[in-house]
């Protein structure tokens, strides 16, 4: 197995060299540059993990990993237009940087462009690739219509909160380890148990991302901390928040909801502090080294050789225990 | 061979019995919503007769061909939010029904779908199947942008109208008869020349669309007449008005381009004289007649059947004359 570095650079590589052409400009160029934004590039390089852990050839698997990339960049391009993100990765949103006809569009392309890079899979595993693929993209946007539908909910339970992140984040972690596993001529067996562990992977992965918001630093997370506070986001967080805060507490916390004026600092500091005082940081890391857990126990259920298990376990607990 | 009629309700029965999740709700609901706006149904019918024109088995070309009825589908959808269009059909669009980010989001949804449809191709033409669908996709969104590219320019030529209209229309009804010939296993010759024909069919039917903004009547036509003009659209007319325009025609026609005051009556009157008086009226039909000529050659080319040839004959030379 090669490290974690050496798939990465493969995958950056590969990207660099995907050939946009040039006219016209306002489809490609946001392309182009949405995909040189960078990134942990975590799908492509679970697929190719995969496929090797199984024995396969991960050169066979790289360019469909590739498209998962993609994939996932036309979500983020298409999720900010629609949350009106200014920032991304440190620099400007497409709609920003152009306008939103052009993130619409070239969002668009990025998804054919995705499926294209996708279909470029071996003919005997072309089918099961493209009905995983399929099927994981229509999860993902159901995920995404229910994190747009609870912004105007008091009442989301944490159940529905889990079930969201299942759908918007995590089964495109677990598409990637089975795309790789499809690759490699896994079986049925280990095709499920390594979904399983991209699946729970990516739960504790998200609920981690809720965690830095809070308690990360600003200059290793690379984005500002409270974004989600500040934005009243059903995190994993506020809604236990919701449900916990009894009495003061539970004043307290509407008042900052519903004070559109809220002073950043202010806001952050006094919600951090209530999150704090309501336990929610020992919930929320009980919570992630839960479905580490359950990741790993995922892992252990393939048949893959030691060596392979020891580097997804390295992975794993990598993620989990992310400072960005 | 069937009658269209009779291919159209094949179609329509199999579009009324697709299945959709019932939640979310906000995801689902604008899709079966555009899907049961009804219209011409023309790219599955085209992939139906084409199938059966070669000799294959229609039932097999139904599922494929209602992705690209779902795909044509999705593209109106994205370009009504990007044109800020309010009616489609003599209904809402989507994103004045719902709202952008609802359109967003459940196109991207359609587009998925549509390539799920598609991907239901029997193993052996997959991978055809699929690379011509995406080809086609990717040119419909170059289409689309210089489209959009042409919205603020002034010297666009009429070579880089066909160019753009041939992107943004005809192709689809290209790859909508290569898609029946493709799983009827028509010859190379067979599939390149019957994808001629509806590259050429496609041209004439968005000249002729040109033309019905000016000349036609909006009890038939489905919708105002003179949209084209209001919006200062650069068509097949326009830019040849641009061109052939001098003296005091030009300065009327710039007078007219250059008020976006003006009275919605007062002005498609007066454009529409000037373009009878530079002979407009003629050199459109000329082009449609030509394109037309154009599809029936390519048709010639095939080896269908006389019976199947007439058929093609009929319904091209209905497009080309039909009123809406």
């Amino acid at each position: 197995m090669k490290s974690y570095n050496d798939y990465l650079s493969i995958v950056n590589e590969r990207i660099a060299s995907i050939p946009y052409p040039e006219q016209p400009e306002q489809l490609y160029e946001p392309i182009a540059y949405t995909m040189a934004l960078g990134g942990k590039r975590l799908r492509p390089v679970l697929a190719l993990m995969a496929c090797e852990a199984f024995g396969g050839n991960c050169e066979q698997a790289l360019t469909p990993a590739i498209g998962l990339e993609m994939f996932h960049n036309f979500t983020l391009l298409h999720d900010d237009v629609m949350d009106r993100a200014d920032v991304r990765r440190g620099q400007p949103t497409v709609h920003r940087r152009w306008n939103d006809n052009v993130a619409i569009l070239s969002g668009d392309a990025m998804l054919t462009m995705a499926t294209q890079l996708i279909a470029r899979t071996g003919e005997q595993h072309l089918a099961a690739v493209l009905e995983l693929f399929n099927r994981t993209a229509m999860e993902i946007y159901e995920g995404q219509q229910w994190d747009m539908d609870f912004e105007v909910r008091r009442d989301v339970s944490v159940d529905e909160y889990i079930h969201m992140i299942r759908l918007k984040t995590s089964v495109l972690l677990g598409c990637a380890c089975r795309l790789g596993a499809i690759i490699a001529d896994a079986s049925a067996g280990d095709q499920q148990a390594i979904y399983d562990m991209g699946l729970n992977l990516g739960l504790a992965f998200q609920l981690q991302d809720d965690a830095l918001d809070v308690w990360g630093d600003a200059a290793t997370f690379g984005k500002e901390i409270g974004g989600d506070i500040m934005n009243n986001k059903k995190t994993f967080l506020l809604i236990n928040a919701m449900q916990r805060a009894t009495g003061d507490d539970a004043l307290e916390l509407r008042r900052w909801l519903n004070d559109p004026e809220a002073a950043r600092v202010s806001k952050v500091a006094a919600v951090t502090a209530l999150y704090e005082r309501l336990g929610l940081r020992e919930l929320s890391n009980e919570a992630i080294a839960h479905y580490n857990d359950l990741a790993l126990q995922a892992l252990d259920r393939t048949s893959m050789p030691q060596e392979a298990r020891e580097a997804f376990a390295a992975l794993i607990n990598r993620l989990v225990a992310r400072q960005s």
